[in-house]
């Protein structure tokens, strides 16, 4: 059973309760923006499924809720941004609108974050570049759940990359992919099922190669995309690491095995840096070409791809983008099913905040 | 059997034959630096190995051996470089040098280039911006052996990505990699071998999963990274998609289907563009933070992947770019071992083009 809610309601619901925990006005309408813009999209796990998360990140003073984000070191191009221990879905939109102001002026910008927390649904923020005729990118790194190639232990993160390219007559290209070979949502969901995994998705807690769900829990690692090494697991760890790199190293945030749970349960790892770490850039188009131009190729790129033979029992490739939008389509305009015990979870959070749910 | 040959009598030998076949002095020096450094590194596909194929592009009038390579756009941190239809081998490290140079100066440089060939190993080219602490970026497209997921023909290349990353007591993290499954090189040996292929990386022509060889050749397609929907080959597409668009579609290069062959006796697709596209990144690490202190993060990092607890019957994760150093070190001292076939072939190279091969 579920229950419908308009994205409008779940938005002043969201950010009504992040400002009882203390962010500002402005910051708490970003940081809702983020949250349910994943609801609409049907990335049901970064949506307010995850609200109650973020109130016990609060609770026990794990995040800054009116962090001063600054910026440590610029140029026309780059800057490193500290988000001051606040909250990812409030840090992220400020970062990536420092990189979209960037390179808006000067072509291409790219920055770093250090001091960060969980800041959501990557693809969030490419949408926001696509929205100026930017081409957008995101990357952040999460706490430890993936086992390098060869490795019996989780050292990096799902560390998802997210780019997005506006396209003319045709909708946008939305890139937004964990580096791992599933999700631990996913994996959740195989359990509750009593459902065993694919092959190659996941080893036990000895680094053995396994389709149990219930392995991943009992000190499992899930594997880099790929899998193992003959179908090309090795690339998945080394994407991984990029954005590891990239979001953790160069950042001066936590990094690999480092970085801080999102579960304020789970207590933090010794620290080698500043709280999670993220990195956005974004580029304008007439940079490279001109916009008119670039419009007519990406559109005409999507439709060569779009046609392409399909494989038997399928439609056909999809562009990356088009179920979340179609989902999107959807939920904007008939509204938001959530199952019936989230419902009651921000009913509880509501509760607790003194922040009325309006019934569907 | 094999013939040994010192990595400077096959950069003096291949820089000869390139002469013959009309580049200047320069351009064939830095043309055969990126031919044998693939050598000394054990990316045997990409190295002397491919030389002959060069040649016939001359040969058939497919590249151009003097180009005039041009800035068409460009700003303090982006420029748009039109190859001008010469060869990828010396188009590609003199755009790489923009990126370079424009890093330097600017902090971060990105970097589209269209109207270009085949550029040889794309780790190359992060390992020239890392001999200058830079990270270094290159993607560059080709010509269609891809499906995208679900579909049932070549529309993508194998599309690889590279990224270095300079290190400070540690050696440099280098990674290099397609964004397929799996390499034509692999097909074709499992087919020598008659070897069957592991499951999900290939298709028939009809778009049903195989692991015949045979059927690749036979009009099949190599799956992108990840293989199957359930094993995330709709991740592999995104990856392979994104390399495209950026080093084909913002470039103005050709792109997907329309990439021209890499053999000069396959016939050209009818052109959307320029060439082939590549692109090239680079990011100066003092604009995010002081290069010491990056030093001694990316070594930590480093020594914590490396001593991750080893699955079982492995020796536990390597580093990006471990495999190819270690065979570097070898070969620059020992010398670079070929196939009697291909010294043989070398050889008739040099028959032809009046340059003889010194005896190992």
């Amino acid at each position: 059973m579920a229950e419908i809610f308009s994205a409008e309601c779940l938005h002043s619901f969201s950010a009504s309760v992040l400002r009882h925990c203390g962010l500002t006005e402005a910051d708490a309408e970003l940081a809702a923006d983020v949250l349910v813009t994943a609801d609409c999209r049907g990335v049901d796990t970064h949506g307010v499924a995850r609200l109650w998360a973020y109130v016990r990140l609060f609770e026990k003073g794990k995040v800054n809720p009116q962090p001063k984000v600054t910026i440590l070191r610029e140029s026309a191009s780059t800057a490193t941004v500290d988000g001051d221990g606040g909250l990812g879905l409030m840090v992220g939109p400020r970062a990536n609108e420092i990189a979209m102001e960037k390179a808006a002026a000067a072509g291409m910008a790219w920055v770093a974050v250090r001091n960060s927390s969980h800041y959501g649904m990557a693809g969030y923020y490419p949408l926001q570049a696509i929205t100026r005729d930017l081409i957008g990118w995101s990357m952040t790194n999460a706490s430890p759940t993936v086992a390098p190639l060869w490795g019996a232990e989780s050292t990096l993160g799902t560390n998802p990359l997210a780019v997005g390219f506006p396209a003319g007559k045709q909708p946008p290209i939305v890139i937004d992919m964990a580096t791992s070979t599933v999700s631990v949502g996913k994996i959740e969901i195989a359990r509750r099922k009593g459902e065993a995994l694919p092959a190659g998705c996941i080893i036990d807690s000895e680094g053995l190669a396994s389709n149990r769900p219930e392995d991943y829990f009992e000190g499992g690692s899930v594997l880099p995309l790929g899998g193992d090494r003959e179908h090309g697991g090795h690339k998945g760890y080394c994407l991984a690491s990029l954005v590891d790199l990239f979001a953790g190293v160069l950042s001066g945030a936590n990094w690999g095995p480092f970085v801080p749970p999102f579960l304020a349960a789970c207590e933090n790892p010794p620290p080698v840096g500043k709280g999670v770490g993220h990195c956005f850039a974004a580029m304008k188009i007439d940079a490279f070409m001109d916009l008119d131009e670039y419009r007519q190729r990406v559109d005409h790129w999507i439709e060569t791809m779009r046609s392409t033979k399909p494989a038997p029992g399928t439609d056909g490739p999809l562009i990356p983008g088009d179920p979340e939008r179609q989902v999107e389509q959807q939920r904007r305009e008939s509204g938001i099913p959530l199952p019936e015990s989230l419902a009651q979870q921000l009913r509880e959070i509501g509760q607790k905040t003194g922040v009325p749910l309006a019934n569907p």
